[in-house]
Order: structure tokens, then C-alpha cells, then sequence
């Protein structure tokens, strides 16, 4: 891949105008209220596998409409004392495999909340998922869930996943095993996306680590690249060609830019100069806006696969800091 | 292309055993009996457009769960009394388009009703939708409609389509200018899966023209195309893997050569030879199990375009033909 | 497809020194002389299908060369009067294809006549033509129509196809269901290209529908685009090297900007943004430098299948209000 | 590449039935006939650049319809008394190219005679050609030379190939270095089955050197493979889909089995088991066919490339031990 | 992707002759002798992250010619008495990765030795690798490693790599955390091949888990797959043509249908169906030919991915009961 | 293809600052010094092929290391005295190929010496090629040449090639038939930026031929193309992140940049403006760092095809022009 956005001096310092709703909070506000009148209803079945330090739940709780969400809680066999907890949110088409696909945060010591996104799960042969949005849409959409309900904020998928994703904090913090005052929201692509929003719906988020966010800059990021699922709204777009307006209406209630520009607790950002799928103006658009503590590693040379397992030794090694221990 | 799929002498008597589950006919009364208990409310608005030999309304009704499903009637205009009805259902993918794209009945002195697919219609930029699918589904998907619900048939996406496509065939009868008795049944690829079913669904159907069938003998064509949509459901059997066998149950109830078995009516139907998207043993499967009067087009050199224009010629002889006049 | 031409701001702007050889007129003066020495010789055979409120006539009149071109005439049934006809010239690669596919026109209470590019339609599978192209060429050429005789402007194929197309004109014309005074030139891509230059060459032509043209700006179009068509001058270019000059040359009497300059009557442009076939900025070059009386559509996220129905009910109301009456 | 099409212990039996027209004979008689009227004035016109031990002429004849057609004519300088002439006839596509692309045969102390394929040389950079076609088709065609004209035999693109090929070898022979007696046909790809035809239309053709033919065993061809320019056939038919019976009728008159049928003379063959362009079993179907000596090179690993220069120094042994020395 | 191979009720019995060299045995006796005249020299260095249930080592060791061979060794914090080592051998392309990625062993209360595979690591952004293959070969080769040395078993790559792979085991079983009695080889992809290899070549190996093996069946595999890495031979074969029999003699020595033959404890194999990569025939052809107690996990749906996580599992619950604990 | 890279007027004014290491000079002056301990013991072998006016020698000389290095001579039969003899450097990835191949540098009276590039030509289908690289390297790789022992430049596959060049020139030299004062340097892409380096490296050379030079100006070539070999780079800075200076490090000893900078003899390049692989502004960078007399022929329409054979005749006339005679 070749270098294709703005040059690094440039993107250091990009900081773009953001297109916000009056109601932004107000919408959120709402929404996790009508959530949360249902009730949490946070389920743990240990599973069943001949593991000896870990220990491994299966998780179920309630999201948004009440729906039932599934995921996986690791902790680390024999720890002594709620633990830090990290909550893990997945990227696009993934579901939340295997239990032993996150088993790097109770290696160190940590405990793991895996959230699936509902619907997803269904198609990457190595990320099965469970978790059906037994919720539908009022119109037409584009085959994945860029576009499902995109018409209406109200009706848009995300509202739903990231509703989820502040109830899953909510959930992780009601096991004994979790210490509430130590859950960090993380992801990377959707799931840094998830993250960057739930570190600001949730307050009760100690700290973010936030991975190529996807979901973040729509209006550029449809302008410059043309890998899905970005592409997904242009297809819409250019076939539904009356509704760009409320296309990046509701878009704008969920972009990962407006969510940063009211981010306080610390976050760790990372970015890929190669990343046709999260272009980096999108990302450093994010973290230039970001109001707290922050930092940003960058990755010259890398798609969007980003740090990888580097990037997830940077993030052991930014907890044992923040947190004074594993 | 080439030729992959049996030798044409093999094709033409080419008729598998069928899969089906004891109760097909009772899940089919009784998904059609609750989806009746809604009101039909048929509406139909007056388009506007400087169109001056042709009637064209923009049509609503309730599909299943009493949704509102979206569609065109377009009627010649200065017509004398009732007319002979094509219903035409839409391909994978795609939305009602333009009123425009559906001129050659009218022309031919045919009404046309056309449905559209609930949920389709967002991303194929030259047949926009509009129809949503409020109903969501309990269990994660590939991208797509295939595997919406796959895994229980209750649940499933095109329970809800094809009593749509039932409810359409009576909102079209519902208007003064159709002749309920000369309703036809057609479409293309996921159209002529849906007529498939329609024709038998619906005892009113009078004939039905199925080109290239789509939705037709599912366990042949996950193993010998790997071309989308059929390919949707390798990714979620090679994702789920613990659900093949619920996932072949649930089809066993959509399967076009279930439906089949039980048609009655005069059937044209139309296969190409390189059609890598629906293999023309699968089509020559359901043709061969049609029970009514029955004749089959040989495209031998086309892939899933199929007859297309040439095709759309027959269907105007055959109807002329069937219907005395047009 | 992101964004990859000038920005839209710089596209409206976007007015490019035009390459134009001194005798250009004179060049399209003797061309049509000469080939008005034929006898135009249309013949209108009525078409054998089942259609009751539409008029179909298989075409043949003499073109360039007195070669034999083929086409399409469908008007509505029972009108009275002359009707204005729109002229449609046709993509790249596509023949007439059938009468079912032009129903749009009469449905609007104008007559459609349909040409066929010589040569074209072998290969689209639904766009199917019979017209030949009797001349060959005096040079080597690049696959496709492109390169064809392009060392010389008299031998170029596309002298041949406007010539064709003007006296296609004729053609309509001399049909008593026509009105000569009405004739609109229309067409997308290639028939886009086609119907500017007819708009011009003919001074009969009453108006000019020209959707995301081809054969427009070639200088500029050969730099930013890969695809074909234009591709096809490439492919040449960098075989026969030392025919550059002639090469740009010939184009320079063909050129859609050179066209353009000269165009009088009202002209209704589509172009797309994401067209990376025929670049915007290669159909804001021609908009632009057009005389007469102007509008054009944009559509943003669409690549060349540009406004297709959106803009086909576009024409409509501007014919609609053009011409007073359908 | 995978092996695809028979198994090497059926491919050396693999002798088909040949489907040819009662009056192949007499069609090439009658047609050799005509092109003959032409007189042939060949022209050599030395070379201008820096080589010391070879010669090189810039050839001009007349081909079919007394149409110009180029090539080149090298012989080693210095060289006593007439030479044995090796007719190269030219891949798909390809033009003439340079001198130096030829160098192979007078470097063993044979003349070469490199032909254009008119109309050919316009797009592979490094084979530039500058014969056009002048003659024109009476139909549409697909994109390429395999549908120009072939409605009809008479009007058939390979009809003026294969004679202007027959006329080389008279334009060869015309040449005071060349010995008529000892003329070699040879080529691969389509240079390959002109060398085929060539080596039976013309009885002074001493011996042929046939590389992975195309134009050879076409019914088969277009069945099993999907590449061009076999593929050329297919999207004809696919289009043009009432033309078949005349689509096969005009290809049995220029079928290499039909000509491998008729050969006398010995012949070097060669094959490659991995050719999806011209399938195995197709190049021994002629094989198989060719009456008088033949030897065939099977290259088990090989796409299309065939023997490249090892099948070249094979050839040079094969034409040194027939004619006793270079 | 479909079905391609054989049908499973054939590859069931699919048990090929094998092609082995009479001095099989001696070759591998030889080779693994001289390797082990250089000191094994196995250091084990603390990894400096902050894990605190998990011991991990960056492990070093003397492979073939006493080249350095990197890997890591993670073993469960607190874990009494001396461990079962599984033994990771890595697929084609990758590197070790980070410890993070192996953390499934110890989860379960095994260690785990990851064994880099010289040269690999260097482009697959997820699993860097460090190791170098320090020893050239003596002919020209294919990019990749298939074809480095390949006309000398003495010089060929994989004699190397299998040398390490038995040499790893023995560093393992020098750990004092490991149980030299329970060493189990396992991998997946050229991993299952080596692990194949090294549960025959290292007689302590207890027990072999192979997934999706390549390096099996080279004959086969290369006819009918068109995949890398197989396709690395073809291309060399390809090229150069006079090789034929000493690359197939080469790889007679290394072939996993040799192995197999020759194994002796309890394996647990997987295979896909849809695996383009290592087609399912040439796995059976292994594991029919496999003379110890032998399971197979057959994924019908999956291509090379094979198992993945789910695989894991399995094997998970096959050591522990194999193993009676974890 | 597209223009891509920089405008032409400021291609020809491009002249990067270089980045280039202290010691440059003496480290190839010690490597020079080092391979010269090896005797070169150059043998010439009479190639066994039916040639008459070309002598042909299988030539073996000691290059880095004193490994064996193959190659061709070839000489004009008949030739009086000693000649200029052209060094022929090869592409990425072909071997020698046929002495056929080089037939043009003879047949206009020069010598030419084609010398292999170790380790090349196992996967060039018609340039295979013998030479191994006997020497391995001491980290791991990505697939290809470019990063064989990357990580410090005494191990770099270049350092091999470049003195296997330098003391081809010398076995050159060494044959009677050659005139070691007119020894040309010369080849295109990689062959190109071996003979740049030559020319730099060996006082004799004479002058060079560069076309499309490859290993040049390696840091802006991976930010601008995404195509290999340069993306193997890219790969590797992927996957091993922390080795980014230490690769720039080492490539600066190797940078056609600065081997220009110190060229003194005559030198012709060629570029061609939509060259993907190796980017115009490479080339112009190092052409404009030339110090000796030079030009430069621009191919604006081509690939990394570049001048092809337009350009050999360039080549053939520019050394006819400087030598005096051929």
C-alpha cells in the first residue's frame, strides 16, 4: 500500500469542523434511559472447557430494547480482590469466538468482558458470533449494518450496539470479580469506535484504548477511500440519492468525532498511515479533538491491521502504568 | 464461462430427491392465516410523472406482521375492464427502480404489479427501494438476507417475503382495474424463487413465469457454486459450524423444489447453461418436479442474465397464448 | 469509489483551452455532403410482438457510406398528430437491444427512435445489435472501436458513427408519426458523446439530453482514467508511439468540447462525481464551453451509471416543460 | 494452474469427430482464386539500422482483396545461395514487432518471413503492427477479431488472414535469397493455426512448426474454457443468440481439425497440459488429425507459454536434421 | 468456495501408492546426526511484559548446521512438576508472532514451544519472525521457500526445518518445566506438516495433532490445486522443465504420505472440505496411510481455515484425555 | 494506467537530497577487495545449438564469495579483432533465459556478456535460470530477494549481486574476443539499477544503458507504489516494525541515488510516466543526480514495459554513435 491521505505533518495537526446535532446529548440522554428501564438481568455460565488459570463465563445480559446480548468474561484463575476489567469491543462481521482468543488481559492479570455485536458474527469463519438485532428497519438498507435504519437516528443500528456497549459496562461491573472503578473501554476498527463512544456515554470508564476507529469523520471518510464497510453508505447513497441529508443527519448523532470532542478520561489511540479503511485523517481527527489525556501510536507502514499484537504490548504496558499494577 | 455443471442430456432428467419437512404444508397455512388476521389495506396513490398511455401508482400494503410493503401498479391506460395482472418479483438485491423499468406489460395490454423485497433496494444504485424489514432476527447472519433467522423457519427472512408476495397477490386483485382470475406469477433469480412459491401459495395464481430460479434445491448449490447469495450460506455454515443441521432444516421449508413438487398451474420456466449464480441443475431439479403443465427455455451460452430481453418476448407469446388475448 | 477528479467547486469553474483544427467545420460540412449523396432509404418494417399501446417499427436507413444502419421507431398508439422524438444514441458496446427497453418515450407520449452504433452489439448480452461496420481501416488498432482508423480523421470509425447519427435524424424525420421540428438528441456515455456532436451537426435537433458523456476532453481523460474506453487510446499510444501527433490529432475533430463551443440549443448535462469512466471534469469541460441555454444534473456518490432512472424522469419534466405538451 | 481438461492417457487418443462443410475445398480453392487476381508486388525495402551480420527488409504485399499487408524479411548477411525461409505467423493481438524480435532464424542460417495479421498491433506494447484491416463486417461483432463477420464465411476476419498468409509464402518465394522449395509455415497461439492452414493451402510449404494452435477444435474450445480469445465466441453467442447454427457453420470452413485433416507434410507439434487458453485436448484433437509425419512436445507444467525457448531450440534440431544443414 | 476434490465418501479410502526413496530412513538418520554433532545450546531468556499468570521465555537454540533457531516457551505461573509441552510449529509465511498468541496451552495447564521457521517472519504484519535460514542453495529457486535447494535433498530447505523441528523438541524437553514423556506435536498448515514429520522423526514425541497438513502428497497437490504455496513448485517446474524428476525424487523425502506411513502414536488430524490450499485428498492420503491410532475432524464448509478456534477445542479435549489431566 | 507521479516539468527538475551513509565509498571498496581474494577463474563453454553466424559460450565465473555465477557470451561469427561487448543485467526474477534471446547486441557486431542474478530465475516461465545464491542470511525475510539480510548491509542479497556484476565485468574482459576498454553497462528495471551501479563501481565501464532503473531511490518508491518488488519492502517494514532504520540504514549503501551521483561516463536512461513499478520520479532522481553527459528518452504512455524495443534501437543507434562504428 502506498501513502494516499495527508502527510503526517499535516494530519498531526488536522482538527476539522465538526457537523453536530443541537440534540446530541439530549438523544443519548434518552436512549440510555429508555434502556436502561429494562432491567440488566446480567447472567455468568461458566464454560465448560479444561482450562486450569482462567477462569471463563458465558455472559448474557440485557441491551438496548431489552435484548438479549451475548459475550465472554475471563478472569484470571485465583486473583485476590476485584480486578481491572477490560472491556473488549469487536470489530466489523466479527462475533466473539473463543474464550481463548482473549486470553492476553487475564494473562496479565486483568479481567476481560467481551461484547459481541449483535447481529454480526455470521460470516468470519474464525469470529463466530451468536447474538442476533432481533430488531429490524423501517427502510431499505445496504447489505451489512452501516445502513440498517439510517434514516432515522432513532431507528439507526448503532444507536442499538452502542446502547449495548454502555450496558456491558454495566453488566462487567456487576460481577464480584470486576472492580467498577477499573473498567477500560477498548477495540479496534468498530470496536475502537464502540470504545471511543462508551469511554463518553459511561462515565464510569477509567480509561480508553482505541484501535483505527471506524465509525469516526463519515463525511471524509466516504470522500477518500473506497473499501467497505465506509463504502457501504456510498452504495446507499448513490442508490437511495434523495436522503444524503438524513444520511449524515443521523450519521452525525454517532460520529466517533463528536464523541472524542467530549472525551476526558485517558486514551490511547493508534492509526496506520496505509489504512485504506480507516484513512488516518480519520483517526488523528478523533484524537486531535479528544479533551483528555491522550496519546497516539503511530504505525508508518501498516494497513488497516494497525498495531496488532505490538500495539497490544503498548496497551499492557499503558495499563500497568495508569493502573500502578497488572 | 464454460460449462460446469452436468452434461444438458443429464440435466433434462435431472430430478433429486427432495428434502422435506412433514409439517410444509401446515407451516405455510398457518404463517399465511396470521399473517391474514392483519387488514390488507391496499393503497394506491397516484404517481406523478408526464406519463400519458399509462396509470401508475405508487402501491402500500401489509405484508407480514401487517408491515407496510411498497410497490408499483402500472395499468395501460384507457383500458376496458379488467386486466390479466403480471405480479413481478425482484431479484436479489434490489428495490421496485423506476415505473419506467417495468413499461413492456402495460405496452402488451397487461397491468403489472410489481413488490418490492422487504429490506432490498439500498444498494444496487439503478433499483432503488424503499420497503424496510421491521422484523429483526434472533440469531447473528453473514451479511445479506439469506441466513436472516436461519436458524429456526419461523424466523427466517423469506417466511416473511413470500407471505408478502402471497398478500401482494391480493392487493393487486384488490384493485378495480385487475382481473383476480388472470393474476400471473413472475420474476428472476430471487423474483422467480418468489413466484415459484407464490404460484403455489396462492391458489388465484393462474400461471407462472420463473426465470433462472433462485432459492431452489440449497444443498446441491452450496456445493457446487461459489458465487453469492448462495455463498452467504457457506459463510455462515463455515462460521456456525454447529448449525448445519438446523440451517438445511430451515431451508428444507423455502426450498423451490419443495414448491415445486406442489405447482399446478402452467409453468414457463427459463435456465442458462453457464449460470454460475443458480446452477442449472437446480433449476432442471425444480422444473422436473413441477407437476402442472410445464415448458423450460435453454439459454446455453448465458451465465445468470439469462434470457433477459429474449426471454421477456417469450413470456409475452406464452401469455398471449394462455390468456387468449392480451 | 472516493472521490478522485477536481473538486466540485473547481469542477463548475472548470473551462479548459480547447486542441481545435481549422477546419473542423469544414471537415463536418464535406462528411455530410458526401454522404447525402446516398439516398437516405429509410424503411420502417412493423415489428411482430404482442404489444397493444405502442407502435414498433424495425428501422433501416442508409448512413455513412450508404451503408445500411438499424434501429428502433416505437411511437404510442392512437396519438394524433406529429409527436416530438427523442433521438437515442447508445452506449459502448450495446446494440438496440429490444423495443421493450425504449417504452419509456412513448409512455411520455414522444416518439423514440432508436440507432444502432455500427459494429457495436455483439457482446453485451443484453443490449443485442445486428449493424455492421462495412468499412475497415487502413492501420493497426487497439481491440474495441476507440483506435479504429484513428491515423486518419477520414478513415476514424466515429466519422462514421456521427454521420450516422445525423442522418438518423433524417431518418425520424421522414416518418409521418414525427415531428421534424421537434427532434431532441439523447443519449448516456457514448450515446452522450454522440448526441452532443448530432446536437450540433444537425441544425434540426430541437434540444440536447447528454447524460455523463464519452468521447469529450480526450487529452485529459486519457491522464486520469484507467478504464476503458478511453483505455483503449492508451493501449495504442503506448503500442504505436511514434503516432501521438496524428493520434491527437484525429481526436481533435471528434472531440466533445469542440462540440460543445458550437452548441445553440437548450442542453439538460448529467455528470457523476465517482465517474471514473468519463471523469467530471472531462463533462464540466464540455457543459461549460456549451453556448446555448444550460443545465446540469450532479449526483455525488454515483460513478457512471450516473442519474440512470433519477435522470430519465429528470428528462421527462425538462421535456415536459420544453415542449409545452408529452 | 491446475491440470483441467483430459488426462494425458486420453488426450493421446483424443481423436474427434470433425464437423466440416461439403465445401471446404472448393471454398479455399475459389477464395485463393480471387485473392490471386491481385497482383502480388511484394516490395522489400532495406531497414535502416546499425546490424552487421544479419539483413533486413521492410515487406509489403498483397494480401487478400490486394489489401497492403507489412512484415519483415531478415537473412543472415553473407549467406551463399537461396535459404530455407521460415514463415512466422503472429500471436493474437501482436504486430510485426522489431527486427531484433526475430533474430533466432538467420542466427542458425535460415531467412525468416515475419507477417502481420491485419488489423492486429494496435495494443500489445511491446508487439507493435501497423497492417490495418480495410475490410469491414456486415454485422455486428464483439470486441477482437474472432466475430468480425462471422455470419458469413465469405465475410469471415480469418477468411483474409489465412489467404494473406497463403500470398506470403508467394511473397517469400518471390525473394532471390529465399529457396521456394525449403519454405517452413510455423507460429503459435493463432500464429500457430495460420501455420496450420497455411501448411495445407499452400503445397510448396515444406514443413510446419505448430505451437499450442488456437482456432482449432473451436465447439470444444468454447465449452471448456473461459478465456479469451476463445471467450469472444461465447459473448457473441450469448448476445447474438439466434446466430449459433451460423456462428459454427462459418467456423467449420477455418476449423484446424479440418485442415489437420489435410496435412502432408511433417509436422512439429507441441502442447502445454495447463493451457486454458487453447485447452490440450484442442491442440491434440489436430494432432491426432494431421495425416502426413508429425512429432508433438508435451510441456506438462506449462499455461499458454507453451515451450517458449526451449520449444524454439527444439525447433531449430527439428528444421536441422529435415534439411540437412541451416 | 465449493466442493473441488473428490467426493468424502472417496476420500474416506482414498489411500494412494507412495513414492519413496529406498534410503528414506538412512537420509533422515544421517541428517539428524550430523545435527546433532553441533552442541544444542537451548537458552531460555525471561520476556520482560507484565504478565503475571504466565512464565514466558524468548527461547534459543542450535538447529540444523548450528544455525540459531528462535522461538518462545510460555509456561502457567505456579505450575508444580514438570508440564506436557506442546510443541507449535508455525504455517507457511508466519514468524512466532507474540507470546500473547499462544497463551491457549497454558491456559489449559500445558507449556507450549513455539518454533520459528527459518526465514519465515518477515511478511505477514501479524506474526513477525526474527530466525534467518543462514544457508543459501545451490540452484535457482521460486520466490518462497518451496523450491530453495530443491534438487538436492541434501540442499533442500525443508531438511533444515525438519532438522530444527526435532531439534526443538529436544530443546523443549531441556526446559526443566517440561515433561519430556509428554511432548505432543502439533501445527497447522505447513505446522501440521512439520509436526507430521517431527512425531515420526523424534521418537518421544507423544502424540500429534495435525491440521489442514501441507507438504503431503506433492504429486497430487500440485495438479489439482492452483493455490500458493503448491503452486511455488509448478512455477518452478514450469521454469525449469529439465528438473521434472529431481524435484519430484527431492520431495520424495519429505513427503507427509512417507511420514505418515511411518507413525506410530495417537493422532488427531483435521481436514476441509473446501480447502483450496491443501485439498482434503491430500490430507486423507495422509492421515489412511497413518499406521497409529488416528481421529479426523472433518470441516465440510471450511477452506484452509480449516478448524481454527473450534479445532482448538477439540484438541484441547483431546489431551486432557488423552493426557488424563491438563 | 493514469499519470500518477509528479508533473513532467517538475520530474525533469527532481533532484532529491540523498541520504547517504559515511562510509559508502569504503565499504565498497572492502567488498570489492574482499571478492577479488576468490581467483575468477572465468570459464566459456561452446554452447551446443545449430548457430551459424553467432558463436555461443555457457560462461562461469567466481563472483561474491568465489560462488560460481552463469551466464552467456555471444560474439558475431567471423568478427576481426576484439569488440565492444554489452553487459546484460536481468530483471527481477528472470534467469539467463536462451541465447536466442540476446541475438540483437551481435547482430549489430557487439559482444554481449549476460550475466544471471543469483538466486533469479526459477519462476520466469521463459527466463529460467541456474545460478544460485549459496549464501543465506541471518534474519528472517519477506518472500523475494528485496529483504534478504536487510538488517545490515555486509548481509545484503544486493551486496552479492552488485559484486557479481563488477566481476562479470571482469570475466568479460577476460575473454579474447572482448575489448576491455569499450565494455558497456546496461539493462532494464533491476538489470537497469545493476548496471547503474556498475558503471559506478568498475572504472572500465565504458558507459551505461539504464532503462526503468529499479533499487533507486528506495524511500519515496514505497510511499508512492503498491506494487512489487518495492512492496516486499513495504511487507517487511509491516511485520518487523522496530527494523525501520536499520532497513533504510542498509539501503542507503545500495541506492541508485547515489551510485548516480558519482557517474562519470556516458549514460542513456529511459522512464515511462506511468510506470507503477518503478515511478517516474525514481528515475528522474537519479538521472538528475548524473554527473556525466546523459539523456534521457521518455515513454509518456508506457509501463514498466518501458521503450521496450523502441528503445533497443535507441540504444543500438547511441552506441553506434559513440563507439564510431559496431
Amino acid at each position: 500500500m502506498p501513502l494516499f491521505d495527508l502527510p503526517l505533518e499535516q494530519l498531526r495537526d488536522y482538527r476539522p469542523e465538526r457537523d453536530e446535532p443541537a440534540d446530541f446529548d439530549d438523544f443519548w440522554s434518552r436512549t440510555l434511559a429508555e434502556a436502561r428501564e429494562f432491567p440488566l438481568d446480567a447472567t455468568f455460565t461458566p464454560y465448560d472447557a479444561p482450562y486450569t488459570n482462567v477462569e471463563v463465563y458465558d455472559v448474557s445480559f440485557a441491551g438496548w430494547g431489552g435484548h438479549r446480548i451475548n459475550g465472554w468474561l475471563l478472569t484470571p484463575s485465583g486473583a485476590e480482590g476485584p480486578l481491572p476489567c477490560v472491556m473488549h469491543y469487536i470489530g466489523y462481521g466479527g462475533g466473539r469466538g473463543f474464550p481463548h482468543d482473549h486470553l492476553i488481559w487475564p494473562a496479565a492479570g486483568h479481567a476481560v468482558f467481551v461484547m459481541e455485536t449483535r447481529g454480526h458474527g455470521g460470516a468470519q469463519t474464525q469470529s463466530p458470533g451468536v447474538t442476533g438485532d432481533p430488531h429490524g428497519s423501517a427502510s431499505s438498507q445496504a447489505p451489512g449494518m452501516m445502513t440498517r435504519g439510517i434514516l432515522d437516528p432513532d431507528d439507526y443500528y448503532y444507536r442499538r450496539v452502542f446502547t449495548d456497549a454502555v450496558r456491558a459496562v454495566e453488566a462487567a461491573a456487576a460481577h464480584p470479580a470486576v472492580d467498577a472503578g477499573r473498567v477500560i473501554a477498548s477495540g479496534a476498527s468498530q470496536g475502537g469506535g464502540i470504545a471511543q463512544a462508551t469511554a463518553v456515554l459511561h462515565p464510569g470508564v477509567r480509561a480508553a484504548l482505541i484501535d483505527v476507529p471506524f465509525l469516526t469523520h463519515f463525511r471524509r471518510a466516504v470522500e477518500i477511500t473506497d473499501r467497505d464497510p465506509y463504502q457501504e453508505l456510498v452504495r446507499f447513497l448513490a442508490t437511495r440519492r434523495d436522503t444524503t441529508d438524513q444520511v449524515f443527519t443521523t450519521l452525525s448523532y454517532f460520529d466517533g468525532v463528536n464523541f472524542a470532542a467530549r472525551g476526558q478520561v485517558p486514551a490511547l489511540y493508534s492509526v496506520a498511515l496505509m489504512d485504506f479503511v480507516c484513512p488516518p485523517s480519520t483517526v488523528f481527527a478523533a484524537h486531535n479533538h479528544w479533551q483528555g489525556p491522550k496519546e497516539i501510536t503511530i504505525w508508518p507502514w501498516n494497513g488497516h491491521e494497525g498495531g496488532s499484537g505490538y500495539q497490544r504490548e503498548e496497551q499492557l504496558r499503558f495499563l500497568h502504568k495508569l493502573l500502578g499494577d497488572g
